[in-house]
């Protein structure tokens, strides 16, 4: 698997597809090292990663097999996020989530982060969610000290509108190198909201959360789920039967903002497939196929 | 009371709240001049006016005053309005309101303005609506017109979207510094429509009216007012009981854009306890807690 | 008739009212010819056509009366378009219209469109429809490709949203001098979503296509249609009793985006009554009776 260039803004580059790490509190603990080794012999160096994932214990799992294995620190790359307040959390006593964007939370989330990850260093951080509360100068400095002291190499943003986007990048002087967005073949939006025209302006490649539609892409029951899946499924047989999710990746990889898709699975075969679908490359009227079956009516 | 910048692009400070003076028609002409000097006394040295406020007789009750004591000019910033064109009056035949961003329109109105208020010139003139008749040349005369004889200090504009203020401002020459828009816990659009992140991104300090929603925030019988009126009862008693007034300004006073208050209350105890709200600092968490009440579901 | 500059980046004019194509198929061979002439005499030198109009076979019909009559060639400046496949053509084989935006496909649709129209250039080549698909740089460089080689002088595109256009535009050295898009007293959104906000803050002249709402201006029966046609009856009494397609055209010409309407009609009275809207001027209250009409809410 080749390596992606986020921006030209920026010296970091991740694996076509990443590994994320939401759903590790399922995985039984011996398991965890061998899921990352796997990945890795498939080229997939990339994990994505955050402070709430797993009710705030993902990256302790993880950070075990990087404690057990320091060698495997460097073959990585490792991207987390910040400030989401989770409910039930300390910070949080009225049951209500929210987010906070202030230097002091950022920095503790990223110390914390890295104390559980037992590592010195982030390769990308991103702020998980937009906050109306966000102040560009003062995320400014904070990034800047978290890029001083060493700590975070890299930062980007994730789930923002495109007037967050380039409010945010316009005003700040840290580059912000992606935006990690939801797109599948059954979430439509992105192409038309202006999220991806806004990555392809900014000369950011985007991240993709759910790539494979939390699975509903399989047994999803919806017309719209069975619609896509009978396109899919037509345009399998075309090209020798791969599987549907590799169909589903392939989607996406073909649009030009150079999308990188964050895999949660942790079966190794899913993994493998998904590797492959690297090598897919679907025709201009199978990929509308597909996006007239997702939107539910023809192009203009 | 501090004073802001409305933006490192001009040299005009507001005061931190602004007295609106939509609703003058309603005071008795003897209480008007100690409405200007309580807010005086207060730090209130920016007064909001409007060419058709008061169906065009706002400025003229308000003008009086300045009349009888002309040494209060020079102690305010006066900051009025032009383009619409109300049904009933002269230039409306037909029953129906409209826009006029001609020069000759402007340039009238502007001079209406400055014989009704007894004034030589204004600190600061807005384009009340967007027209989609602008024309962003001749627009650019007319100001610089109005700028070069001393008329008019400064220019900004009121009820613009994103895409309308930043083709205005990309292809005019003079500075436009400020976006006068609707904003209250009750009217949270422009958190989410772009509006306030374009504030940000030009670096100019919206002006905000209605920041109390017209007093429904105290009496509205909706759902949504019910639930915002109980949020911020709950935080009002965190904070030492401060009436909800103060935490319904101090929850926009929060907000990275900076906005500046039009209050329209001529109740010298109501706008003193605007004044204070200026001192109120509401958690992260209280800010959200209001935001999800107001727009009925939890944060992503 | 004059002639207007599409932007200041290229140095390209179109007649102020353009003539097109779509529906040349249901025009008499033999007339063609006139229809060209007449146009001509009238000052209309601009035509509007595409690869796909008449099924594949408009640009053919006119081609022959360019064979005919060669020198016809340089009074004219021909606009044509590419990027759409129809269902039913030799490349769509499922049934589905769709999008190709590749060198390939572009570089054959305008070597098939000389061949078809019997000449060596078009002047103006436009994206038909914005394809999720358009790769910036692989645009760029088919456009340089088709430039150097003299087969078109100039390139826009058509139907492109806000964040479409400044995507491609930001990301491209081929200056794009048009957005072609719908326009009519019958079809306002234009104004309001942020497209011709865009095509002033750019510097580029729309056309318009549908300017007169294919007709249903004159016939609808929708209370939309019958509103404005009741607006429009009355200022044409105002106006000295201009037949109504002259009043819905003099109401987008007055927009200061600089509209150039394509008016598909071949009708001799009817084209010189479309020239004659170029001496039609409505006021600002007579041009938002129409607006207000079509959005059926008075303007805020």
């Amino acid at each position: 698997m080749q390596k992606q260039q986020l921006s030209p803004k920026a010296n970091l580059s991740l694996s076509n597809i990443v590994l994320g790490l939401w759903r590790l509190n399922d995985v039984p603990a011996r398991e965890i090292s061998s899921l990352i080794h796997d990945g890795l012999d498939l080229g997939i160096t990339s994990i994505d990663e955050a402070d709430i994932y797993g009710n705030y214990q993902s990256q302790k799992y993880f950070g075990r097999v990087l404690k057990e294995e320091p060698s495997l620190r460097e073959k990585l790359e490792i991207v987390s996020k910040t400030a989401i307040v989770l409910p039930g959390s300390p910070s949080a006593k009225k049951g209500l989530g929210y987010y906070v964007t202030t230097e002091n939370h950022i920095v503790h989330s990223v110390e914390q982060t890295l104390k559980d990850l037992n590592t010195h260093y982030l390769d990308l951080l991103l702020i998980h969610r937009p906050s109306p509360l966000m102040h560009p100068e003062m995320l400014d400095r904070t990034f800047h000290k978290l890029l001083k002291s060493g700590k975070v190499l890299h930062f980007g943003v994730s789930n923002f509108t495109p007037s967050q986007f380039e409010m945010l990048s316009e005003r700040m002087e840290t580059p912000l190198i992606t935006n990690q967005i939801e797109w599948s073949v059954l979430h439509v939006d992105p192409i038309y909201d202006g999220t991806l025209d806004t990555c392809i302006k900014n000369q950011i490649k985007p991240m993709i959360w759910s790539p494979l539609a939390g699975g509903s892409l399989f047994s999803g029951q919806s017309e719209r789920a069975q619609k896509v899946r009978k396109a899919m499924n037509e345009i399998s047989a075309e090209l020798g039967d791969p599987p549907l999710d590799q169909v589903a990746l392939a989607w996406l990889l073909k649009h030009p903002s150079g999308p990188i898709p964050v895999i949660g699975t942790f079966q190794k075969e899913r993994v493998l497939s998904a590797a492959k679908a690297m090598q897919l490359e679907l025709t201009d009227e199978q990929w509308f196929q597909i996006l007239v079956a997702s939107q539910g009516h023809p192009m203009p």
